[in-house]
């Protein structure tokens, strides 16, 4: 696929307007919705450390991590050239794009190892569902390189003790903790609920390389106010508006 | 291990009296807790269908599932005489007790399969952790059969379409997963936290031989009003007040 035409792009803003993002026009290609921002939202970096974000499209969530913790050295792997595009665009002078697959890294990024890598994989296993008809969004979507490749990669290129992030359904938990390398410990689980209690639909996930804690499943989060949708879809919890209107952290629980 | 001896038993009310389990005096042995009734309590059975419950104990579970639903074929499997014998006092007529390990069952049990399959496995990882003195209590407690073992036996022993029923420390929820065989699906978890707002210590887990569902993690289940400990531990949700004292089951949530 080549490049966006201008006219196909739209410029949004995230965080309540610290972040403005290019990204394909509704019906172009795949726009990033909440999903990256809360994954970004859930990372506990510090200034200093490197992100590394697989799969990264335009960048929603890597930038979303910088725009709310100065001070980090951040990279994006992408391997399609339009989004890998926007992502240049969009990162400037702080995002380091790599055009590559993730399963095939150029040497430069397989020598380097990060403290922080994060990843929104695509979240339909293509065995199982019908494809986007839109080649760009199909790949976002889509399930081109398995899960488990992810998941791989995601630990290959940590540091030691470095932290692995996913968001990812809720249903592929299993799949998810299945592909987690032996080295990959103190696995925390976030579940995420539209509302309080209804069925997650989303899980956070992280990993911390060499971690020795015990596996941590959370009692889940709800997005939304109330039991039931009310119509406008804006009823977030305040911790949740805060999250993606004000670029606050989104707070693993500790008990 | 030999027989308990009269003086070691106690006598104990189960579902506020439906159910009257010898099992050995504090101190002397393994004795139930809240976890085997709400294990039974989750077990959607019909009267007609048959169950096995492996590591029966005294048979604590299999038994309040019995009081619950009326018309079940009931057996247990206990490596353990001195239990086994218990189960079989408190079982009478209703209830087969095989004295067995479940690795290595009498052929009459490894030529049958059951509707429902359940199992309050050891919590201890032994290889992670310190063993009780008392030897009954560890082999409860303590791991010696891998914790794959008691799933994969799980599910050998169910017919097609049959259900399997776990519950067990949140913390090895990783470990359930990845030890539940490629037949297994339709794989529902049910975190049970103590409170509102507090880490999920345990999870009810059931997975159906041949489902074709999707893996669902509900939302978690607080066991007690309130967010702190009130000093009497008496106060749980009514939901779970009217498992414990009145046998009522204990419902997945549908949404």
């Amino acid at each position: 696929m080549s490049l966006f035409a201008e006219d196909d792009l739209t410029c949004d803003a995230f965080l309540g307007g610290k972040l403005h993002l290019w990204q394909p026009r509704r019906g172009r290609g795949y726009r990033a919705g909440v999903d990256p921002v809360l994954l970004a939202a859930s990372v506990e970096a510090t200034a200093g450390q490197s992100v590394l974000e697989l799969g990264c499209g335009v960048g929603a969530a890597v930038l979303c991590l910088g725009a709310r913790v100065p001070g980090l050295a951040l990279t994006g792997c992408e391997l399609q050239p339009a989004y890998a595009d926007l992502a240049r665009r969009n990162g400037r002078d702080v995002l380091e794009v790599v055009e590559a697959d993730l399963t095939d890294m150029p040497l430069h990024l397989r020598q380097r190892q990060f403290d922080h890598v994060l990843a929104n994989p695509p979240y339909f296993d293509r065995a199982a569902s019908v494809q986007s008809r839109d080649p760009g969004r199909e790949a976002a979507l889509g399930e081109a390189t398995p899960l488990r490749q992810w998941v791989r990669m995601a630990a290959k290129r940590l540091k030691p003790k470095g932290q692995a992030h996913f968001i990812h359904r809720a249903e592929r938990l299993p799949e998810l903790l299945a592909a987690l390398p032996h080295e990959m410990g103190s696995v925390e689980v976030l579940p995420l609920a539209s509302r309080v209690g209804r069925l997650p639909e989303l899980i956070l996930l992280r990993a911390r390389k060499n971690g020795r804690g015990a596996f941590r499943l959370h009692h889940s989060y709800a997005m939304h106010l109330g039991t039931r949708h009310e119509g406008d879809g804006k009823s977030y919890v305040p911790e949740i508006e805060a999250v993606l209107r004000s670029g606050a952290p989104l707070v693993f629980p500790t008990s």
